[in-house]
């Protein structure tokens, strides 16, 4: 599991008082960019080899301007050619679920500009952070 | 069922040279608002009648800067206290998905600041925007 | 002189109540492309024309969810390679000024990859919005 | 003088490959506010005492994804109500200027809702941080 602190930047609030739903999207796109870092690929939009195919987050409680914000990524389905992210928000603070997320991830060749049966090193990676340690 | 015409703006795009995810979670607020306002709901944050408990957006199809986007929104759902939004988002000009979204939306009773049962007044409105014309 | 009609989304709002400072260069980057697409430019990523050297923005006014703006854009200064934009954000509704901005352009030659003179064609009609009709 | 760390998000670049111009006004605030903070005011919502009258930013070189950029804030003014802050934003690694900023803001009475003048221990702390030393 990867763990990335984010601090609330006042723009990413709304006219409620507290983050804007679209801002958590924010912070899941950099949690999932740390992990791919993470498992060594280095995020260079010439040779980008995740495709988001889908995201959702739901809004446990309300987070606020400036608070810090632990991002957990974790994986929790490995498929052929796509896995799947489960990410927790809490306040950095409490521990307090703010929200969770996830996301499912299409490998992409991008040499033959085609989504691509995961390789068998990357699956090793992936493997390594199974939510709960489980498996899958 | 509601229809909004968005147009992309370049900042949504992102250096992939398509629109970046996070910006369709903007697309799928505005037509949720515009939604709720077609209801006869003011949209006065001192008066918010509606919280967003959990959105997903899939990415079918790439969208692109300048692209003049359709999103509809249709209930698919209505609970008690709760309802859920479905939304597509197609290219204007071919029809063609782009994505798809969906948001569960709880009713909150802003006097005794409580999520609270849907008025009939409101199921009844919300009757009229069923996906498919299906009996929900 | 183009104007742009603009409603204000939620997520460009702050926990102050109004909006954010950011969101106002999203309304200028939407004025200016319109603008530049007035002009004839197709306003294709692979074809650009324009390059922003500066923007400022001042801000007299609080400006608020759901409020329809007024984004007008002329031009200041037209000089060898560069020109200037004026903008002025109102409320469409009152004619009060929120804020008003400006723009330094540089144009660019993009066959050749560096800043060039400012075409005579494309002269002509930016002397066509001179701010007051007056001469630059 | 003040420093921050910021690194550009993916979804603050646009379709042109390099960090949007809209992105640099998000560094910019949050240098501000860090600023604000690093003086002793609480950055709390319900006692703001900072109102930004006008920003601007000049684009001298490309950013882009990834990139570690520092963010710097120093004292350029200081007026009778109002001071003036001037940025710099380099690229960590190289120590090349990406763009440069400044900004105006207003001392603000929030018991008395107006505007006032600066208190003398914020004008003693501002007048550490004046841009090279000087005295204005």
């Amino acid at each position: 599991m990867e763990r990335r602190e984010i601090t609330v930047r006042f723009c990413e609030t709304d006219a409620l008082g507290h983050v804007n739903n679209t801002s958590y999207f924010i912070y899941l796109e950099e949690a999932r960019i740390q992990f791919f870092s993470s498992l060594g690929y280095p995020m260079d939009v010439n040779h980008w080899n995740f495709i988001l195919a889908s995201t959702k987050c739901d809004f446990t409680n309300q987070g606020y301007f400036n608070q810090v914000l632990t991002v957990t990524t974790a994986i929790s389905r490995i498929g052929t050619k796509s896995f799947e992210l489960e990410h927790q928000i809490l306040c950095a603070q409490t521990g307090d679920q703010i929200a969770r997320g996830n996301a499912v991830i299409v490998y992409f060749d991008f040499e033959n500009q085609t989504s691509a049966a995961i390789p068998e090193g990357l699956r090793n990676k992936l493997k390594d952070h199974i939510a709960g340690g489980g498996i899958v």
